[in-house]
């Protein structure tokens, strides 16, 4: 939920002259999204997401992802497309914030996920490492599994006031995750946070990805580790089997797995699950008091990682 | 900026089969408004707002509201129309609360406010009050005069901890106030929360009022009093002369003041002062850590209140 900057009326109709897109009909600020400021912005030639890109993003990396979503869109993956101004350029200057302007994608993300949502977003998922497979961009993930004992020891002991023994329980893992990490499987550009609320439907069929603001080079078969946690867990914290399996009959029907990265998938998994928790963690502890900010609980992905501690296998993906 | 309650997709389908308003599109949280949850809600057959009503707003009286906005959209008032389901209804239940669908207005609230704008606004709330007159319903408006002691003593000696004095600050106001608060003058229905983010423009014309969720019952002025308060204020706390004059300016365009009116402007506008203080103390108290809603500074309505003491004159208006 996020308006971090606000936005001059004025200041936006000189923002706008850099760009051929109408008239202002209206813009207000959108709730919605974590580390930037969203204005959904209607012009007499459409609707568009107006961006400022507040702290949490590094203006270096942001060429990156605007590109990535302009080479996606470009070859059919329902993406936001950003608009380029009059200058030729997508990226631009708003409240001395970095700030794009992209098309809007029509649909909404699912509150309720169901089997067949998960088919939806496999599938989804697969076309875009497809259309990824010829970008030329890069960006190292600073939240895998290198990044992860950082983060763990930046929390010091705060872990434990969190859940007694947690810390430990975190330091076991972490070596489990370093000796157990595979060494090559295909990569690519993955999304590496498609979570439901950056998945878009109309009625059952997906219409878009959007936030592509963790986009990064990594092993393909760690964004359907994330997708894995994020959409086939049920509240009462086990995993919805059929849910995984629909997710990965979705995936395959457009890139089948080879069997190192199915042989992979449960400890990637349990990695994802250990990346949400510290992030989760940090920013629990972390968020200044204050800042209109939801901090999300870290207790669930806790919940996700002893799930896979105790029942970590390809079976429960419904493979074989 | 709020969204209280996330609203279920399939919860929302349900919710607008009663509806004859087309097929979702998309729907999205609005970061704007402080009471309720808003929905901007696009279906094939166009925009629309759709509010849960939040604890803040008494269920009783929502009916008010809404046939107040039928009644003054009916008369021409460039306001959001209550859409009626399928039942003739326009209130209906959503995720447990309350709710309403509501017209979308095109425009945006001004961020850096011009006499131009003061001009507009003028001329619109003078054109409510004469749509408002042909309107039975009645409310009584709790955060007048009669509700502020309540209010005062409810802070007890929180006040004194913003700034040093403040208590007896206020006590002393508080019985000047009652003593020189007008006993009769014309009366209506008013908005009663006028400020500058209830008000679209589109270019230099307003395009509607917004927000309907204070309207009560009181004297027509202190409507104008509220508006002195909110628009012609500068970044330094002192009173634009200008402004307050065009403001008046397009009032007395579509409705004169009667000299009664004139002579209660400055007291009127010390009570708007004092009401917007005293509910800005009580929320910057009593809003829970967590929640999101930004609390708005009580100091900034110490500072007009202040300034209404020193220069209270009817001349600071550009009235004689």
């Amino acid at each position: 939920m996020a308006v971090y900057t606000e936005v001059n009326d004025v200041a936006l109709l000189n923002f706008l002259e850099d760009y051929d897109i109408g008239d202002v009909i209206s813009y207000q600020g959108i709730a919605e999204g974590a580390e930037n400021s969203n204005f959904l912005l209607q012009t007499t030639h459409g609707h568009f997401i107006l961006t400022l890109y507040e702290k949490r993003v590094d203006p270096a990396d942001i060429p990156f992802f605007l590109s990535l979503m302009s080479h996606l869109a470009a070859r059919g993956i329902k993406c936001p497309l950003p608009v380029k101004g009059v200058d030729g350029e997508s990226l631009h200057t708003l409240e001395n914030r970095p700030a794009a302007i992209i098309t809007f994608l029509e649909g909404s993300w699912p509150r309720h996920i169901t089997s067949k949502h998960c088919l939806e977003v496999g599938r989804a998922m697969a076309n875009m490492h497809d259309a990824s497979a010829s970008f030329k961009g890069t960006r190292s993930n600073s939240l895998s599994i290198q990044g992860w004992r950082a983060l763990s020891d930046s929390l010091s002991n705060t872990a434990d006031s969190i859940a007694v023994g947690l810390k430990d329980e975190i330091e076991i893992e972490l070596s489990l995750l370093e000796r157990e990490w595979p060494q090559t499987l295909p990569s690519g550009v993955i999304h590496a946070d498609l979570f439901p609320d950056n998945v878009f439907f109309l009625g059952d069929r997906c219409s878009g990805l959007i936030d592509f603001y963790f986009a990064c080079s990594d092993f393909l078969a760690y964004d359907i580790a994330v997708c894995l946690n994020a959409w086939c867990f049920e509240l009462d914290g086990t995993m919805n089997v059929t849910k995984a399996e629909q997710l990965l009959l979705g995936y395959e029907s457009v890139r089948p797995l080879i069997d190192d990265e199915k042989l992979a998938l449960p400890v990637l998994t349990r990695g994802s699950a250990m990346r949400f928790l510290l992030t989760r963690l940090f920013d629990w502890i972390n968020v200044p008091a204050g800042t209109l900010v939801k901090t999300k609980d870290p207790a669930e992905y806790l919940q996700k990682l002893r799930f896979h501690q105790e029942f970590s296998s390809i079976g429960n993906y419904g493979l074989s």
